[in-house]
């Protein structure tokens, strides 16, 4: 029992957090299994002494990376955020780090304040074992030009239903994506998608379906006949997760 | 016992290995332990249903990574070079690859046939979790110009005691160094060596040293001076292994 003299003060901390998702079960807490959320909130409570509940910008797939993952979590505290941080990350396994934290507004969550999210998406062009825990390599080869001009067709608002996992029950599948882009990195292609919310499995599904229609007469063409069908069936298989980071999270100024 | 009616046709091959060095004891076989020489051994002898020696061109510590270690041995089988890598890269554990194998001259052998050899070694300037088991985050920062003004100094034929882990039992200290220069990566800075030998430890001795002279009014010169100096203690403390990586191994043309 804390004793303040009066009202609690509580305060709303924001912890900046990466991960090697590899040996992770995802982000989300699930009772016997060794994930991102779990791991953080048995070391939050060891560092309070009191239980926290996190909230979670993206809730990353097994498997799937993070360089840039928000957590919110309030707190009685009298701790100041940096020192939360320096014990917390004392606690933490190799492949989960914290890299900020800070007292955020009051009315801060990780999850509803964001405003969009930055992922990406790594194709290995040749085998690369230094890589191999956070790429993947296709079966096929792709010609990068014809992937970029078939997810140059995603940016805009549009309905992203046919890239939503079969089965998923998120109410709505609007998305406005601000960018859809590839780029060149060291051993491969990477795709780079920011968007202000993400359908289950969207850029793994994005990635299966830019690889499928690459080898189109017009991929341009044949991904908008997938975006404009609403039909899972008519996209990609997804691309496995290892290829996935969660790269960053925007916030407005106010907020975060 | 093999039956070939005349003379055994002994042919050599050569194998292109890849690995991530994390969870392996180092190239060198070591009774109980996990090496890289001792799974690929145990491997080949499954496939090749006889014992086969590896010799490796380079023979790298606990932790290091390589992405163009070369391997040869001798062997009677008539099963042609990309069957055995197709076979053997069936049993191998995910973090170790062939990436090519052929045959080689018969007098081909991986390390005496060497002319040189390219090693990277990673810093990270910022944490990055997708970076960790393959490169270092040094305590302090760094000044890119200035590591290089320091390296650049060690091109050409030298004596490289002053690099050479103590202890060793290296036999000669002269290496010609083609080029020790720092470039960009991703999360950092990378040194790339080329040489024509390499001493214990040299490369990660090295970087020590280059952040232990990064600091000083003129790089240059206190490189200089511990390189002339050829005695150990004068040269920084050995980076960490992670960080290192075998990129390449050069032959003459007419031999590999």
């Amino acid at each position: 029992m804390r004793h303040c003299g009066g009202v609690d003060e509580v305060k709303t901390i924001r912890l900046d957090v990466a991960y090697d998702g590899t040996d992770f079960h995802g982000w989300q807490r699930q009772p016997g299994l060794r994930t991102v959320q779990g791991v953080l909130e048995a070391g939050l409570a060891a560092v309070l002494a009191e239980p926290a509940g996190l909230a979670g910008a993206g809730r990353t797939d097994a498997g799937v990376h993070a360089r840039g993952q928000v957590a919110s979590f309030r707190t009685g505290t009298t701790l100041p955020a940096r020192a939360i941080a320096a014990r917390l990350g004392r606690q933490l396994p190799r492949d989960l780090a914290v890299v900020d934290a800070r007292e955020a507004a009051e009315d801060f969550h990780a999850r509803h304040s964001a405003r969009a999210r930055r992922y990406t998406y790594r194709l290995l062009d040749r085998p690369d074992v230094l890589w191999a825990r956070f790429a993947w390599r296709p079966r096929r080869g792709f010609d990068p030009e014809r992937l970029t001009a078939a997810c140059t067709v995603l940016e805009g608002r549009h309905d992203c239903a046919a890239f939503q996992a079969a089965g998923a029950a998120i109410r709505g599948t609007e998305c406005r994506v601000h960018r859809a882009s590839w780029r060149r990195w060291e051993s491969g292609w990477m795709l780079e998608v920011v968007a202000d919310r993400f359908l289950y499995h969207m850029v793994r599904n994005i990635v299966g379906t830019a690889l499928k229609v690459v080898g189109a007469a017009d991929p341009a063409h044949a991904m908008r006949v997938v975006l404009e069908s609403r039909a899972r069936e008519r996209a990609g298989p997804p691309a496995p997760p290892q290829g996935l980071c969660l790269e960053q999270v925007f916030y407005a100024e106010e907020s975060a």
